[in-house]
């Protein structure tokens, strides 16, 4: 089957893979309907997370079950299912809190940008959809896989409640879905920091009523004149920089929730003034399996377009070119089809 | 009047001060029934916190309002009043928000160990009691003051809810406060760490189900076996060291709220734990204020009773060997008597 390795920084490859095969009984193999690439599948390719060796990339993804291994129980041959970029058993403490990627058992997905996927424990993992979706649909049930449901736990970690005034740090493709999730939770202002005119437009179809286009204390100063000096009632911060978190806690009100799901690269919370602002501050990989049934609900209700943050699609062969477009910034996000 | 001026490290003295009097039309006079010392009292105690010239400490009271300012409209001469610690307008949008700490207007109130007081911005701050209380109800009332306030603000910013496990990190007063608040709360397992015989009777009488003796990693281990591998559901930091902040957040389940009101001293997060973990955490100076009508309702219906904490009384002229007694670790908290 074709799967893409990443081989050194800038060389990403499609090639032919051995086709995965069951391996424990609670595996579940599923032909891949869409893929795509991440912006976090930038940091290794850029080189800015370091490897030693190519491996199989990619995290997200949507298909149809091939085989499933003989304890599995919750899906089945033929079906439409979704997982999470975390594989995770469901059952566990951690997942019952609704902190599925916290899973005692817990598998970081890999090799997804590929025409057959390996599920380890597939139960947990997996969710089915009410029917197969059309074409049309597989955008946005992609999305599901990792980059919506990571905008909806910026939100949700943040607090957002209706009426709020909420800011977004981070106009990628999880900034962007940040702000449909704030939408979508209520809130009545959505501000999204970004210069790009493309990411403006998606931000504003997805609800953003505010842009600032400033950087670092420039943007603060602009977001506190937006808020009559007051601050932002919550706050995603979706990109992992010292600068992003430190304009997302400095817009923050008392007493605000910062989410940040930008994985941390080298970040120091100021104590003192989280200390002094009462800043309530939840991150980490999302929740993703945990949102799932609802998210898939909001797509076939049919009003939820999360997969407006794709603006290049490729066959998966050229899988290439859609890392070098995001890496230039031509593009958001790129759409894979198998 | 008397009052207490802390001349340098170690060195803090009763003395007679000229009687405040009203400067601004928001502020009130009030006669001290009750004072105390606080354990943030010692930073500068003992030399940790540094200050460059003799100043008048102290910052929990009760009192009889003697006079107010002609602005003054919600409380008058002769009530029995509380107030918090931070004086706040408790009208700007951040009062309003539930986080008087961090009022526009705060003032953070020092010079109380003294048997008159100047209250500034006497409408937001004060609060007064159904009736005049007994004189045993004044530690109760007095610890609402600041004490028990911050381990309810513990309490609530690590989210503690009905049959949670809730760890207390920290066996001073506002560790124990922070049990008080979680049992209030509905927590139904408290764990707290001390090491301290007469500490862990209070805690025990306030609540605690479980004592842990160890320190550090030994401790946390002792959390995990006591919560099945797990970790607790909430985590209330009472101390502002690195070593009791590593401590409350190892022993947090995923996503678990950590509430955080020692004041951190040079204490670090590790970001890719608080990523990985998913921890919630909230920090700060407690808005005591916004609780106190109801922590003041809790105390006259006469269950509810964090005086506990005060183990030695004395008169305000012996102030320094109240000092002495919390220094040397032979008092948990100290009440002084105008």
């Amino acid at each position: 089957m074709r799967g893409t390795i990443l081989h050194a920084p800038g060389d990403v490859r499609s090639e032919t893979l051995p086709d995965p095969t069951i391996v424990e009984p609670t595996d579940a193999i599923i032909e891949t309907s869409a893929t795509c690439v991440c912006g976090s599948d930038l940091w290794p390719y850029r080189g800015i997370n370091k490897f030693d060796k190519p491996w199989a990339i990619g995290h997200e993804y949507v298909g149809v079950v091939r085989e499933v291994g003989s304890d599995v129980t919750t899906v089945k041959p033929g079906q439409f299912v979704i997982g999470s970029f975390f594989a995770s058993d469901n059952t566990c403490p951690h997942c019952r809190a609704g902190y599925q990627s916290g899973c005692e058992q817990l598998v970081s997905m890999t090799g997804c940008q590929a025409e057959a996927i390996r599920i380890p424990l597939a139960d947990g993992t997996l969710v089915a959809t009410p029917e197969a979706p059309s074409d049309d649909m597989l955008p946005d049930l992609l999305t599901l896989s990792d980059v919506m449901g990571t905008g909806w736990y910026a939100a949700k970690a943040a607090g957002v409640a209706p009426g709020h005034t909420t800011v977004v740090v981070g106009d990628g493709a999880v900034g962007l879905s940040a702000v449909l999730a704030a939408k979508q939770l209520g809130a009545e202002r959505i501000i999204i920091m970004s210069r790009h005119a493309d990411r403006q437009a998606v931000a504003r179809e997805f609800g953003a009523t505010d842009i600032v286009e400033e950087r670092g204390k420039e943007a603060v100063a602009q977001i506190k004149e937006l808020t009559n000096g007051v601050g932002a009632d919550s706050v995603a911060e979706c990109v992992g920089t010292q600068e992003s978190m430190t304009t997302a806690l400095d817009s923050a009100r008392q007493g605000a929730g910062v989410g940040f799901v930008g994985v941390p690269h080298d970040v120091k919370i100021p104590m003192g003034r989280l200390f002094r602002n009462h800043v309530r501050l939840q991150g980490g990989g999302a929740p993703v399996r945990g949102y799932l049934p609802d998210l898939i609900d909001r797509v076939y209700a049919g009003d939820f377009h999360p997969g407006l943050v794709f603006d290049l699609k490729l066959p998966l062969a050229e899988v290439a070119e859609g890392y070098r477009a995001m890496d230039e910034r031509r593009a958001i996000k790129t759409f894979l089809i198998p």
